[in-house]
């Protein structure tokens, strides 16, 4: 058995993106204790960094310590007790692993369905909401991996307010690529990854809950059916002011990887952030539409850095992103669910929304489809 | 807000080890995307050497992709179905997380008390089996690293077996450390941690599973509460022939720091590893003794990887390891729960475990201690 020494590839798929070698140096740094004092310094300064991300003050901001699908269980197995009653917003593939969090909860799920490919109708919830006025939360996905396809957060947070409703947000692709500003909208609890728009690798999972949402879990009549993810015992070593006591061990290095790609961010402003995935956006559609391909989602809430595109007719799905692979390697992404084999999602995210890699992804593409 | 760079330690508290420069930078080779098929090549390749480290032939061996916490929510959130009567035994901090496991998904937990610092006794297994013939489980830890204590894997399996029970093993501070057989011993289900033994970063929690086991997970007559451990579905993406397909996106560079690790064990031999272990115990506890610094655990339990000792009377607890770390760059772990201020864990495990840093911890320890 050999060291594993992977191909050198460009990630323009839904995620991973491609890591700055800054932040691969990071993780590389030898590892300290997870109650090192210097580590413990380092925590607070990734706390600080993803309030900033978050647009945030709330002081329970923290990285769980597994991937996007553990933070967006973090967020279910807290704030769902067994009976409450939870509108879920579905309009793509994650909003489906929400209802199944719901239900493995004990919850019951209201099911709102927009279709996939288009945002979730704020009209839609209201009426839920009016339906269902014992409803708990309002659970909806910010930026839909599987379609591209971008909701309004503000307008459902404000509909769910109204109703006496928690929101459970969803921002795994969004966080770093659009805007996002948790406080100013009323965003009750959110998870993201870090491995999208924050071009770290993947492992980890941005959470931030207001006092509203802790005010939930703080009083809850049975206890978190997760021992891991139970914010009271996890709140213990990364809350404020906490004894930092010991929960469960770390993944020290993960996080050097994501406090760099924090600094990184904070170097490059969330707004010129913001703006240079909208300005590769442009200039990969721009590309893409003069080779004739089409994209799935209404402009009006398409996602700068995800990019669903039509597979053109007569073109074998399996075979062109094979050939990307192996030739230029280049991954762009396959459609998910009823889109399999009908779209490509092809990911601006991050370190991989760059000029060079739009010219690239672009003649690649050109190459492999035989428009050369 | 700067990078950061964390201080150059040597860890010879409880974990995490010392990791090795190889896997360091293993795990800062470029990323990519964890559907890629040389990702899923190297997927196979790490399965493979856990079967080696664990010594079994279960195809439903993998690294879940969180911390050992997680792996121990794995066993019982797939295997403990709500109403199960699971005996638990208690010789430290983690039979204390197994019996909170067990509760939260329903259980009901059976204790079998021992005290900390001593293993688990098999005839209070036996007796608690006759005086519950409707147990369904058997949890215990191997090493507990609460105290140091190793508990007889074997001879308690086969107690179990003879009352139809299956059994969850906690190898968290074992794998790679001691003697330990899957297959041949009877182990059920297992969990272990990266960060121990292996000399891996934390953030990895490799399992095993047997037939047996899988047949009850795959019987259930309620869904697995937790989406995220789901064996039903992470068996889709790690499972023997699977598609691979998509469940959560994979810590893609933890697992090529696992890889490596994995083949410098198997470079070492797991033998030679636990000889090493071994070797290195004893070199430490020969300067410990003459020092005049007792064990906690008695030598027929002693587990050679994780060396509690009585703090001398009079010296402060804090203050010595305070001044080893800032001194000496040299960490030791602290008492846990009843042991708080009453006991140092001095961990030789994994890279941890050399000639060097014997020497070195022993030298560190006479200096602080005013015995130079």
């Amino acid at each position: 058995m050999q060291s594993f020494n992977p191909p050198v590839r460009t990630l323009m798929g839904p995620g991973p993106s491609d890591v700055h070698p800054r932040i691969l140096s990071a993780m590389a740094r030898p590892t300290i204790g997870h109650l090192d004092p210097e580590f413990i310094r380092m925590m607070d300064e990734v706390k600080a960094m993803l309030q900033y991300a978050f647009q945030t003050k709330n002081p329970m901001t923290m990285p769980v310590s597994a991937p996007g699908s553990a933070g967006m269980e973090t967020c279910f197995a807290n704030l769902v007790e067994p009976g409450d009653k939870v509108i879920v917003c579905i309009n793509g593939v994650f909003g489906n692993r929400m209802r199944e969090n719901v239900e493995r909860c004990g919850g019951t799920c209201v099911e709102v369905k927009d279709d996939w490919g288009t945002a979730v109708s704020p009209e839609k919830v209201e009426a839920a909401l009016v339906a269902n006025p014992d409803a708990k939360i309002v659970a909806f996905v910010h930026a839909e991996t599987s379609t591209g396809a971008c909701s309004d957060v503000k307008t459902i947070c404000e509909i769910a307010h109204k109703h006496n409703c928690l929101t459970i947000v969803d921002a795994v692709t969004s966080l770093g690529g659009v805007e996002l500003k948790v406080d100013e909208w009323g965003v009750d609890s959110i998870y993201s990854g870090t491995q999208k728009c924050l071009s770290c690798v993947p492992g980890l999972s941005p959470v931030s809950f207001n006092e509203a949402a802790l005010d939930k879990v703080r009083n809850r009549k049975t206890k978190v059916q997760s021992w891991f993810l139970d914010l009271n015992l996890v709140m213990g070593y990364w809350g404020q002011g906490a004894k930092r006591a010991y929960h469960h061990t770390a993944p020290v290095n993960t996080l050097y990887a994501l406090h760099e790609s924090l600094v990184m961010l904070k170097e490059e402003g969330l707004e010129n952030a913001h703006a240079r995935h909208r300005a590769m956006h442009n200039k990969l559609k721009v590309g893409l539409e003069e080779m004739g391909i089409k994209f799935l989602v209404d402009e009006s809430v398409r996602l700068p850095q995800l990019n669903s595109v039509w597979i053109p007719e007569g073109v074998d799905d399996a075979a062109v992103r094979s050939e990307l692979l192996t030739k230029y390697n280049l991954e762009i992404g396959s459609g998910l669910g009823d889109f399999a084999g009908k779209v490509w999602r092809i990911g601006t995210m991050g370190f991989s929304a760059t000029e060079e890699n739009i010219l690239f992804c672009l003649a690649a593409l050109k190459d492999v489809l035989g428009k050369k």
